[in-house]
C-alpha cells in the first residue's frame, strides 16, 4: 500500500522504450496492492499499471502469475493483461528489481459491499474458475495446511500477548483441520485473495479483478470459502447470511457445486479464516520499525473462525 | 507524499454529485504533494486530482490558493484549475477535512534537470510572475525573515546534534540577512516552492506547475533565488553555472530584471538556502514516530548556503 521503490522519469522513459506502448506522459506512484510498488502511467498510447515487485513476492513465482493473467485475459476475464516487451517478454527488470506493466482497469473497490456486490463476486469467481481450467501451469498453495503450521510455530511464543489463549486456539484448530482437510474435491486455479480491495466495480457490476499474487492451484471451493470470509461478514464481525446466499447462488449458476463441495464448505471456511488469522497475526507480531504499512487486526479472523466452528451444516451459509 | 486520509468509493461517489464532472470510474491514492492526501480520479467526464488538505496547510489560506489557481489558469498558466461545485464553490469538505478537485496535468517531473529544463523553468516562472501581477489577493510569506527566526529558535537546542556549530551558523546568517534583507524590490505573487517535483515536463517542455501551497506575495526575485537553489546544484551540491545562466537568461527574456534585482540575487539566494535549511532542519528534528514521510537532508542546504555566502557578485550566477 505504498511506493517502496522510486523510479525517476528519465529511467522510466528509457524503460518504456523496451515496449511498443508509446512515450511516457505521466507517472504517479499509487497506494495499491500487496507490498509492491505500483505506478499509474499514462503514455501516448494509453493508461497502464507498472509494478515493481518487492520482497513479498518470490521472483520464481512471477512467470506463473504473468502467464496466468495472459491466459485469463485471453479467456475474457476482466483482469490486468500483461504488456509484453518488443522481445516478447512481459517480466522485465527496473531499478534492479523484477517489474511488469499491465493494462489499467477502470472501476473502484467497495468498502461496504451490498448483497448485489456479493452476487457479482460469486459470478466473477465462478467464471474465473472456469476460465482457469485450461491454464496449463500449476503453483502450490504455500498458505495451506503445511504453511499454517509454519506460521503458527513462528507466532507461538508471542500469540498469547495478542490475546490470552490464542496460541492454543490456533494449535487446536490446526490439529482439527489437518486430519479432516479435503483432498478429493475439484482442484483448479484459484485467486486465493479475492477480497473487496481486489475487485473493481463500475456501478454494481464487476469491472475487474486484480492482485493475483496469491493465485495457486488448489481446491476450487476453498476460494469460495475465502470469499465467504472476505465478503459476508459485517464490520462488527456478524455473519450476513443474505450476502452469503447471494454469493453462493450466483457462483452455482455459473459453476454448479457438487454435494461433496457443499458439504465441505464449513470446514473450508474454517481453514480460510485460520489462514488469514495466521498471516495477519504473523504480520502483527513482526512489524518492521518504520514500515509504511499498518498491519490489519488479526483478531477479526479469530472471530470469523469462531463463527465457522459453530456452524452445524452448510445451511448456515444460506444454502437451501 | 502519502495518503493520510482514506476515502471509500461510496463516499467519494456521493461527494462527486456536488460537481458536474460525471460519475466516478476510478480512484487511486497517489504519492504526491506536500503532506496532503491526493487521489487521481477518473470520472465519466475526464481525469482529475482530488486533494484532501491535511495539517500542514492552514484552512484559512485555502481560499487564497484556490483563487490564485483560478486566476492563473484563466491567464493561461499551465497549473491545476480548480473545479467548482454546482453551487460555485471550489473549496469543499470530505471526510471532515477541507478538500478540492482540480484538473489533472499530464507530464512528469525530472530528477536530474538538464540546462534546457532550467531554461524552461525560468521562462515558466517569469510568465507566472507576469500572470500573477493582476491577481488581487495577497498572502504574507510566513517563511521569510520573521519565520526563519521562529524556526531557528525551535531548532536551536538540537541543531548542533545534526552538525556541531550549526546553531551558530544559522544565527549568524539570520543576523546578517536581517539587516540587509531587501524591501524595495518589485513584489508580486510568487510560487515560493518551484522545485523539480513541482514542475511537469512533456519531452523538454514545461507542461504544468503544481503545488502552490507556499505561494504568497513577496519579492519576485526571491522566487528566482529559490529556483537557483532548487535547479542549479548537482547531487554533490556543486553549483552548475550553465544551468543558472540558462534559468536566468530565459526568465529575463520574459520579464527583465532591474539592476537592483540583479544586485540582490546573491543575498536573496542566501535567504532562500537558509529558508530550506531551516524547514528541513525543523522537520528533521521533529520527526514523528511512525510518520510516512522520510525527512530530507537539511545539510544539503547548509552546503548551498555556504556557496552563496562565498559569492562576490551576481556574475557568479552566470550573469553577463
Amino acid at each position: 500500500m505504498a511506493v517502496y521503490t522510486e523510479v525517476d522519469s528519465e529511467t522510466l522513459a528509457t524503460f518504456l522504450t523496451e515496449y511498443a506502448i508509446g512515450d511516457l506522459v505521466s507517472c504517479k506512484g499509487i497506494a495499491e496492492g500487496v507490498e509492491n510498488s505500483n505506478f499509474l502511467i499514462h503514455t501516448s498510447a494509453g493508461v497502464f499499471i507498472l509494478t515493481i515487485y518487492e520482497k513479498r513476492v518470490r521472483p520464481e513465482d512471477l512467470p506463473f502469475f504473468l502467464a496466468l493473467l495472459d491466459h485469463l485475459a485471453d479467456k475474457g476475464t476482466a483482469c490486468p493483461r500483461p504488456i509484453h516487451g518488443r522481445d516478447g517478454q512481459a517480466l522485465r527488470h527496473l531499478m534492479g528489481k523484477p517489474a511488469a506493466i499491465v493494462s489499467f482497469l477502470e472501476g473502484v473497490s467497495v468498502r461496504r459491499p451490498k448483497p448485489e456486490h456479493c452476487a457479482e463476486v460469486g459470478r466473477a469467481m465462478a467464471k474465473l474458475h472456469l476460465n482457469g481450467a485450461s491454464f496449463g501451469q500449476r503453483r502450490r498453495n504455500d498458505l495451506s495446511v503445511e504453511g499454517w503450521k509454519t506460521l503458527a510455530q513462528a507466532c507461538q511464543p508471542l500469540a498469547d500477548g495478542v490475546r490470552p489463549g490464542l496460541a492454543k486456539f490456533i494449535l487446536d484448530e490446526i490439529t482439527f483441520l489437518e486430519g479432516r482437510w479435503p483432498t478429493r474435491l475439484p482442484v483448479g486455479t484459484i485467486h486465493a485473495d479475492l477480497f473487496p480491495d481486489n475487485v473493481f466495480f463500475i456501478g454494481d457490476r464487476v469491472s475487474g479483478l486484480i492482485d493475483f499474487y496469491f493465485a495457486c492451484t488448489d481446491t476450487l471451493a476453498y476460494d469460495l470459502a475465502i470469499g465467504l470470509n472476505a465478503w459476508c461478514f459485517e464490520l462488527d464481525h456478524a455473519f450476513n447470511v443474505t450476502k452469503a446466499r447471494q454469493l453462493l447462488a450466483a457462483y452455482r449458476e455459473v459453476r454448479p457445486l457438487s454435494p461433496d463441495e457443499l458439504a465441505a464448505l464449513p470446514l473450508l471456511a474454517r481453514g480460510a479464516a485460520l489462514r488469514f488469522l495466521l498471516t495477519r497475526l504473523y504480520d502483527w507480531l513482526h512489524q518492521v520499525e518504520g514500515a509504511l504499512v499498518r498491519p490489519k487486526d488479526p483478531l477479526e479472523y479469530s472471530a470469523k473462525l469462531r463463527f465457522h466452528q459453530a456452524v452445524q451444516s452448510p445451511a448456515a451459509y444460506g444454502l437451501s
